[in-house]
């Protein structure tokens, strides 16, 4: 009985925030924004690739970020302080997701007009925030090393809507039992288009690749030649 | 409108399943099968920590596993495989955690008469299992040294509510970075009855002392003499 009920009403706020996820995804193409919705578990290090990929970025692109969280601010404390770029903290009083309405009050926050790339840090978390559409442009999902390659037979939903996947901490994979070919061929088994992207964040290795897919990315969306 | 609804939903099934899991371990309490919920990131160690710790625990108890995940049936078989304790594996149907009516029919597909101790492994997230009431008798949160200390910051809940932290993949220490101390004192400010297991399932490091902890347990809520 309670299952039901709760079920009725995830399927409207499902369909209502989809319905706002496609309106805040056209007002963001209108203005030239592209926004990345960057997802996965606690401490795979999306804070850490976030500084490192904005610094690498700020001189071509004007960035912003929004950060989720339950409680804290050190993420967005600690994105500001290291990249320069102007960054909002929300709060999801204890929802373990962002949806599409939350991101609208966000980029209202941050006021998006003149930004051609808006970093969103949602919930770390592979379960509910593989559910809402947030009206993102590109769902980036990480997986670090250290969790092990068994994550998308787990977690499905999640590699199965994402679209870019980042290996993240690959500077560790010699110490951790992390096969990367049968990862990839898992997640590709379900999910076609996927793309990879091996790196590591402290030693710099692969990030170069993935600022500059990314760049392209933002100019394509923006109809601009690179 | 909508987020007011679901919190309406939300508490209700909160309070039912407060007084399930109630009624749960009462239940458990007179046959006197002690339930720990295990709970933790995805890829903290959970799986490995378990065949680890009941390999040590099953001459002197008799243990059942209780395995949760979204569709994925890859931990039973592992831990039934590794250890040859009695195994069930519950599925969600995509909910982020496990509540006491799921675990009571899972204690009853287990057959919990004639045993000590059932391990209940929940889905792997610090959001959403922080909230429900399994019924278990102990809550035990892993925390991996590759996540980073700064997880009770931002997963406040999880931190409040578990009894006992377990440290994994100490054997990595020397790899990330993560202060031990600073990371017992944040938790200890707002749960001061915490206790804390640094270990290794990998190098065994400290699986012992865990082990001999829970034996007592066990022992002291039968009313045995160890």
């Amino acid at each position: 009985m309670d299952q039901v009920r709760v079920i009725k009403v995830k399927q409207s706020v499902l369909a209502n925030n989809d319905a706002r996820a496609d309106a805040l995804r056209q007002k963001l193409k209108e203005r030239g924004v592209f926004l990345v919705n960057v997802m996965s578990s606690p401490g795979s290090g999306k804070t850490t690739l976030l500084v490192n990929l904005i610094n690498r970025l700020k001189n071509d692109l004007r960035i912003g970020v929004i950060e989720a969280d339950m409680d804290a601010i050190v993420d967005a404390n600690t994105v500001e302080n290291k990249t320069g770029v102007k960054t909002v903290q929300l709060h999801t009083s204890g929802e373990c997701h962002l949806d599409a309405k939350m991101v609208d009050e966000g980029m209202n926050f941050l006021g998006d007009e003149g930004l051609d790339l808006v970093f969103l840090e949602n919930i770390g978390n592979l379960v509910c925030p593989a559910e809402f559409d947030t009206g993102a442009t590109l769902k980036m999902v990480l997986l670090s090393i250290p969790e092990g390659d068994d994550k998308p037979l787990k977690y499905p939903l999640m590699f199965e809507r994402g679209d870019w996947f980042v290996f993240t901490k690959m500077d560790a994979i010699s110490y951790f039992d992390f096969n990367v070919d049968r990862v990839e061929a898992s997640i590709l088994k379900e999910n076609p288009n996927a793309k990879f992207f091996p790196l590591s964040a402290k030693t710099d290795q692969g990030v170069d690749r993935l600022a500059a897919a990314l760049l392209h990315e933002v100019k394509a969306y923006q109809g601009k030649a690179e």
